[in-house]
Parts: structure tokens; C-alpha cells; sequence
């Protein structure tokens, strides 16, 4: 028995590029060499990353995974614990973890639970593993599982029941708001119940539509955290068991983060990791002086930097003064590149097209829907001209009703408040001025009743709900799965929850056509709420 | 043993709706006593249709189910056979198939082979059935199997061991390019290798992207077809067990489509389900006088009817004197609602708002796109002020590379050749011509290069390599998985393989956007090939 150093690699893959991930758990395997570590775990699917998604299935894969294991063999003197997907003789395919030092293979554990709901799919692309495995390294007796395993009681009792000391655990846990804490809280009282250490090594980054978070962490069998990593930094943590005391040293965590803090943070990490890897050099986006593209650009700039975003303000007849005061202002105030682009001969030249079709028929939301596709064509035309990804502005509550324009201001390439009620954008733009000298949103743009400025002194709360209820309606719905006679039950007028259900049901055709954007809560739309558009179902009942 | 009928219930459920679905089936299984038949067949949850996804999650399903049987219970004098979702009291959801006869359940049986690849998600929701199904009535021996049950040959050999005569077995198979008659190959094999017959009842109809042929059919344990009935079209069709001779008597089946009709007949019904379920008064379509809208243009008519179609032609300045006399020509021939609509004025005014911020920036695809977008954006509008839905009319080979714009003639809400790649486009555009007296696309439009008129004398060829040489490739890559080096390999320039490729995996982000539309294929975008828009794997090894 002797004490030992364990390197976290809180490792942010590219998906799909094994060549350059596998170069980079090199380097950090030489890097935690160098600061005397021992062993280095890696997040699930190290190589590959995750999810891969239907790359799993390229009949490539095997020969690329077979060049990555002769690249790590390189690796000496540490024991490398990473994730790859095992391509067995039978066609059988594993999400695997491989025991490897000094290019030999010590152990070879294959995923036994294999999550296949909520935004995972995992049964699509892997058989289940019926093995444990344990190996001995250093008088230390260790255990090897993979994410969804260690919250299968069962399979963590049996490893436990082998007389394992650490269970090391690789994970690819996707965030939502709270997640972090819940791991942890969660784990502390499995160690302490089956008295063994859990070193949880967790994959970071944003990935399409899924943020992981990190987090990684150390319980010991005592049910106390020795370490928690910090969340949405990729970055090596070592740890130290110390033999003696049969536990890992204690030492100093990242402080929990506040709910608010840690979701805007998770969002400025799925959108820098968006626009840097799908290989933008900058973001545009549409600033309408309201707070959804207020907060989308703040976001954006603590993402990838002032100089990497275009702002433009596109006003019509019915943009108040205020709202062209107000981007300005903020523009200014965060140093982005800004210009003003009005729309009233764009719109004029669709309405004078349109009225020999139109002939009488009354204006209506028609006529609102040519302004928002004006400008989304303006701003896709500067993203086509110069390259810089359009980020799209709209919130949760929005896309959940459909108060938003299909082709319109749902343009562009990622939606970073796509999973975000409006009642939490304003507690964002609220933390972001928190945290600066100068609030970076002017406070009008907080104050002030929200509008979509498409008819004369319109307000949102002229068509929906105050958000406060409409967001607490559509979270029954959607978050929670109530129907709407639950939701009719706990208080809220019927005519409201009849009406924005109806809504939520009908524009399911208008949200499988938006952007991706990350998920932050426990049921973002699409990959994780998978509803037919054309479907007949009535949720009176 | 004596003789009987059996109904076959090819079945066309709105998907979600168990009342009105459940309604159909009582009134098939009315219509069915009439004539004497002793058991219905319906195809694979017939309650609620396939595929429900995650309405299958909703707590109110249980409620619902229960309200079905009792509905169903009220059907006397005659067996019925339908599938469910069986929701046991261990909290287990099944894929099921209940045994009723007068209000009595005399047998349940739970799908135990469960799709989780291709199109399929079925793990998602359904716990996997451990246990045959057998009962005996009118002295024959019948057993239940489920869709993917009857491709396991350890499944079927099982039931067969049981001395089962007649298989009944209940699907939601969709449909693919030849799968009508791979179905009835297999299974010829199969009944006459186990010494069985199958009584194979499918459901019929456009489920968003997903249609579903029917083609139900009937094989003697000789292995011959005794019946099959039509495709494409909902039915109750009767067959008839001889008692002495053992057998299922031979009727007269429907003839085999070729290729090129059964595509034809499924894209009309895909559209026509899509549209009406929807509860859309109509479609409007962008003609441009080429062969994709031409098309699209007959099949919506086949569908739903001229009166309920219209067409918009929009020029602009490239586009040439014979595309705007072909657009007219055909619409006038097929008698839709057709008008012109110049997007110059909104070109030029695009154009003159974004010129101060293009600076002098050369012309570039940017400028073809806003013409794309006027139109997308004039379609939107109409649809808008009217109601009716507008058919995007892309092909599988354009949206494969991405010869296509986002937000422009990528807009509408069903996109009827999205899985059709050019080279059958052509084909089906010959096919609809010769099964009219008339020729109702102008035989230009078949025989002209094809062009987008985005530019002065642009043709498709100048950007992209010829149609059967692209969806070769196209086809080696996306349907059989073929790595670039197999695809060069085969004979094609690496030059041209290797810009195909990039342009494909480039375009994923394009094609998330898109709308869905019918599959065909054996590999169809969006839920069938299910790739990370965010991905670093390079095509190359």
C-alpha cells in the first residue's frame, strides 16, 4: 500500500475526431506525468467524444480506433483509464473503457447500463456489457464504471461487494440546471453507503445542443467531497490518496456556483465551443433593443470576444426611439461592431408585391411576419457575405408558443436562449450587470414591458399570459408532463392554460425548423422532446 | 376445424387520437361481421398509431387505453386483434397485441423483438415481451406475433414449435424503395420453411416523414402468396381459411408496382396525409419552370386535387423567357390557381440596404440567396394571409451538398422529394407524363439542363458534377456508408468524391433546418441518419 496521485483530465473532445483528441490526452498524460501522477482518467468516449451519434455506425471507425490505441501505446510510465467504443469480434459494439500502461491493455470494462431516454440514445449504438472490472495497481484495489452505471444501484453494490477501494467512474453527464450539485449530493451517499472512494472524471464542452458541464469530483468513503472541480473549464485536477489515512487528501473546491451564474456560464461555453469549432470566425445577431438579443449579446461576447461580434439594428415604423437608443447604447457599451440597417423599403417592396394577391383580406399577422423575414434575410446576407454564424435571439416561452417567425427571427445557426423562459432571461441580464463596473445592459432594456415592436405600441403581454404565469404553465407541460387538467387544478385560469397548450401542440412544425441551441433545463425541445408534428392527440384529457 | 374469414384491417391511424382511431375500428370490425368474418387483424398500436413517440410518455396514456378497451368491448359476435400500449402495474410499458372477443380479453402478447435502429426507437418506450401468445379458435391454432418479431428467426421458429397453423402478425413497417415485396419474399421463405401461415396486416399512411404502404398479404404454409392486397391505400380486405384444404384460399391480388410507380403512388400519399391531418385548406408552391417544382407540383394535385393548389411563378432577371412559359404551361394544363410575382423590387431593395455594409466586396453567392429568400419570403406570405401550407420542393441531391438556401427555397412545412434524389426525379417526371393522355409537365422542363437561374447562363453542372455521376456517389456515401477511399476506389475522381463529401458533411446544419419529408430511402435524413452538426470526423480515411 503505498500513496498515489490521480489526474482528473476534465477533457472537452472534438466529436468525431479521434486523431485530435487522442493527440490531446497524450499531452495530458505527459503534462500529469511531469506533476508525479500515477494515474490519469479520462471522460467517457474519450477518443471519439460525446455523443457521436450515428459516426458510431461508419464502418471507419475500427481502423481509426486501432490507430488511436498504437498512438496512446506511446504513452509511458501512467496508467491511461479513457473511454473508446470496442468493436468486438461477434459485431458486437461497446462503450468501453480501457486500463492501459506502457501500451499494454491491463483491462477492458464494457458500459453495463445503457441510458436510451431523455436526450440519450445509446441502445442505438451499443450492447450492454455483463462484466466488472477490477484492477489492483500500487496495493490500491480499483474499480472501473461508466456514467449511467453508477446510478444503477445494483451494479454499483456488486463492484463495491469485490472489495473495491476507488471506484473510478468516466462520464459524459449532460448539464441541467442544478445537475452538478445533484451528482455530487447523490454519490456522497453511495460512498458513504458502501464504503468505497468515487473518482468522477466528467467530460467538458458544449456540443450541439448539450453542454457538459465538468464538474468533476472526489468523494471519499467517508461520504465527504475531497475535491470538486470547477464547472465549464476544461483543465487537469490531481488529486492524493494518501495511504495512511485511507482517503483522498482533501483540498481546496471550486465554490458551488449559483443557479443563475452556472447557467450563464454553461451558456457562454455551448456558444463559444459552437462558433469556434464549427470553425466561424464571429457571430452577427439582430439587436432590437429588447432583452432577448441584449442578453444574446452579452453572451456572445464573453463567449468569443468584442471584436468577433456584429450587432445590427434594424428598425421599422413601429421601433420606438428608446429600443434604437438602447442598442446603440449597449453596443457601445460592449464594443462590438454595430450598424443600423432600417427596413421600410424592404417591407414596402413585399407589400406592393403582395397586395394584387392579398385584395382586401384584413391585415393581420401577415404583414408582422414581412418585417421579422426582412430582417432575417438581412442579417443571413451579411452572415453569407462575410462568414460570421447569425445567432438566434428567442427565448423558451417564445418557441414554446410559437410567438416567433419561422424564417423570421428564428434565422440562425444556434439558439442561445433556446431553452431559456423569459422569466430567466431577466434574471440573467440582471447577473450579467451584476457582475460588471458598468452594466453592459442598459437598465431600460430590463425595465421596460417586453414588445416585439411589430404593430403600433404592441406589448407581448397583448397576445400571451404575463410570463411569469405563462412560463409556470409551459413548465408544467412541458417540464413536468402534467395535463391540462392537472395544470387547470393547481389554479390557473382554464381559458389560459387551454389557449397556451393549444399553442405549445401546434407549433411543433415551426420549432423542429429553428436552430439548435443548448439545453439547460430537464426537457429541452427536440433531441429530448420528441412529438409528432402531424398528430391527433388532445391534451383536454 | 371448420372454414372462416379473416379481416384484414389495412389501417390508416391519426396518429395520437385513440378516440377517433378506436371509432375506425369499430366501424371496420361492424363492417366485417357483415361479411361473415369471424376475426379482424389490425396492424401494430392500432390505438394510437405509429410512430406516437414521445406522446407514449404522457401520463394521461393509461387513462386513455382503458377508455379504448372499454369502447372496443362493446363489438360483439367477432375476434378482434389490435395492438396497444400495455402499461403494467410494475410500471413496464409494452408494445402489445390484445386477443378480444365480446368485451373479454382473451389473450395479451407483448412485442419482444424491439426496433432501436434505423427509424426506430423503440427502446425508448417499450419494455421488451418474454412470452408466445397462442389461442385456439374455430379449432385452428393461431399465434400473435409484432413486426419486428417476424425478422427474428429464433422468434418465429419458437411460436412455430407451438403448433401454430396461422401467424398473425401485426405491423407498422415502413415503407422503402422494393420493401413491399422484400416483405412477402421473406416471409414466402419463411412460411413454407416453418410450415406456417402468415396473415400480415400493415398500416397504411403518411406519418410525417415516415409512410407506411399496407401492402398486407397473406402466405400459405406452401410459401404462396393466397393474397396481397394493394399498397398505398386504405381497406379491409377478406380472406378466406378452407378448412379442407388447409389452406387460405388464392384470390386475386393487387399487381405489383414497378419502381418508379410505387415511389410515384407513396410521395402522393404522403403528401395528401401530411396536408389533410394537418388541417391545411390547401398548398401553394414556387414554380420556376424546373423539373423539381413540376413535380411537386403533379404530385400535390394527385393528392388533394387542383382546386386546392396553388402555384406562384417568380421571376426574376435571370430567369429565361421558356421557364416562365413552361410554369404557365403546366399550370394551366393541371388547372391550379397560378400567378406571377417579379422580385426585382425586393431584390433591389435587399440590395440597397445591404450595400453599405458590403462595401466592395465582390458578388458572390450571397446575392443569389436573396433572390431565394424574396421568394421563400413572398410563399410565407401568402401562406400566411391564406392558410395553405407551402410544399418545399428541393430533392434529395440538392440537400444532400447543400445546393439549396436556408430560409429560401428551403421554406415550406413538407418537402415532398426530400428523399428523391435527381436522377428519380426525372424518372417519376417521365413516369407521371405517361400515365396521363396528356403530358401534364411540358416536356421541356424534362428535357432541359437543369439550372437554379441564380445567375446569367448558370447551369447545375457548372457548380456540381453530372446527376448520375453525383448520386452515385451520393448514394455510396449515404446509403451503404462507403468511406471516400472505397468510393474512389470505385472508380469515381478523387477530385470530385472528395468536394461531394465535404459538401455533405458541411450541410448538416442546413438540412436540421429543413423541413421533414417522405422517406423513401433506405437511408433518409434527419431520423434515420442522425449526425452531429458539430463534428470533426474527416471522410478521408
Amino acid at each position: 500500500m503505498k500513496s498515489f496521485k490521480i489526474a482528473l483530465a476534465q477533457f472537452s473532445p472534438f466529436v468525431g475526431d479521434i486523431e485530435s483528441n487522442v493527440q490531446k490526452m497524450i499531452e495530458q498524460a505527459n503534462q500529469a506525468k511531469k506533476q508525479n501522477v500515477e494515474i490519469i482518467v479520462f471522460p467517457e468516449l474519450s477518443t471519439i467524444g460525446y455523443p457521436a451519434e450515428d459516426l458510431l455506425l461508419r464502418p471507419s471507425l475500427a481502423k481509426r480506433t486501432v490507430h488511436a490505441f498504437e498512438q496512446l501505446a506511446a504513452v509511458k510510465d501512467i496508467v491511461m483509464v479513457f473511454g473508446f467504443v470496442n468493436l468486438a469480434e461477434d459485431g458486437h459494439r461497446y462503450n468501453s473503457a480501457a486500463v492501459m500502461k506502457d501500451g499494454q491493455v491491463l483491462g477492458v470494462y464494457n458500459k453495463q447500463n445503457l441510458p436510451n431516454y431523455s436526450v440519450f440514445d445509446e441502445k442505438r449504438y451499443f450492447n450492454e456489457g455483463h462484466q466488472h472490472l477490477v484492477f489492483e495497481y500500487l496495493g490500491h484495489k480499483f474499480g472501473v464504471l461508466i456514467c449511467e452505471d453508477v446510478w444503477s444501484l445494483t451494479t454499483v453494490q456488486q463492484l463495491a461487494q469485490l472489495n473495491v477501494e476507488s471506484i473510478l467512474v468516466l462520464n459524459a453527464s449532460p448539464y441541467e440546471v442544478g445537475k452538478p450539485q445533484h451528482r455530487i449530493t447523490t454519490l456522497k451517499e453511495l460512498a458513504k453507503q458502501l464504503n468505497v472512494h468515487v473518482v468522477y472524471a466528467n467530460q467538458v464542452g458544449g456540443q450541439d445542443d448539450l453542454i457538459f458541464d465538468g464538474t468533476s469530483f472526489v468523494i471519499n468513503h467517508s461520504g465527504d467531497v475531497a475535491f470538486q472541480a470547477p464547472s465549464f473549464k476544461e483543465d487537469l485536477y490531481i488529486v492524493d490518496y494518501q495511504a495512511e489515512e485511507k482517503a483522498y487528501k482533501v483540498l481546496e473546491s471550486a465554490p458551488a456556483l449559483d443557479t443563475i451564474a452556472e447557467i450563464y456560464q454553461s451558456l457562454v461555453l455551448a456558444t463559444r465551443d459552437y462558433v469556434q469549432r464549427s470553425g466561424f470566425p464571429g457571430v452577427i445577431l439582430g439587436l432590437s433593443g429588447g432583452i432577448d438579443s441584449a442578453l444574446t449579446l452579452a453572451i456572445a461576447v464573453d463567449a468569443i470576444g468584442a471584436d468577433k461580434v456584429q450587432a445590427v439594428m434594424m428598425p421599422y415604423t413601429y421601433t420606438s426611439q428608446i429600443s434604437v437608443e438602447d442598442a446603440t447604447e449597449q453596443a457601445q457599451r460592449m464594443g462590438v461592431t454595430f450598424g443600423i440597417a432600417e427596413i421600410h423599403p424592404i417591407v414596402n417592396s413585399f407589400m406592393q408585391t403582395l397586395y394584387p394577391f392579398f385584395g382586401n383580406a384584413p391585415a393581420d399577422t401577415t404583414e408582422e411576419n414581412l418585417q421579422a423575414r426582412a430582417r432575417g434575410t438581412l442579417l443571413m446576407g451579411l452572415s453569407n457575405k462575410f462568414g460570421n454564424l447569425v445567432l438566434a435571439t428567442g427565448n423558451k416561452s417564445e418557441l414554446s408558443v410559437g410567438y416567433c417567425t419561422l424564417y423570421g427571427d428564428m434565422v440562425g445557426g444556434f439558439a442561445v436562449l433556446k431553452d431559456v423562459y423569459k422569466t430567466i432571461v431577466f434574471e440573467l441580464a440582471k447577473y450579467r450587470n451584476s457582475i460588471a463596473e458598468t452594466p453592459v445592459i442598459p437598465e431600460r432594456v430590463i425595465t421596460r414591458p417586453p414588445s416585439a415592436e411589430l404593430r403600433p405600441d404592441q406589448k407581448d403581454q397583448d397576445s400571451l399570459p404575463a410570463y411569469d404565469v405563462l412560463d409556470a404553465i409551459l413548465y408544467a407541460y412541458i417540464e413536468e408532463d402534467q395535463s391540462q387538467e392537472d395544470i387547470i387544478a393547481k389554479g390557473f385560469e382554464r381559458e389560459v392554460v387551454e389557449k397556451v397548450i393549444r399553442l405549445v401542440d401546434r407549433n411543433e412544425y415551426k420549432r423542429r425548423q429553428g436552430s439548435i441551441g443548448p439545453r439547460i433545463s430537464s426537457r429541452a425541445f427536440s433531441r429530448e422532446r420528441r412529438y409528432p408534428i402531424v398528430n391527433g392527440w388532445k391534451a383536454g384529457i
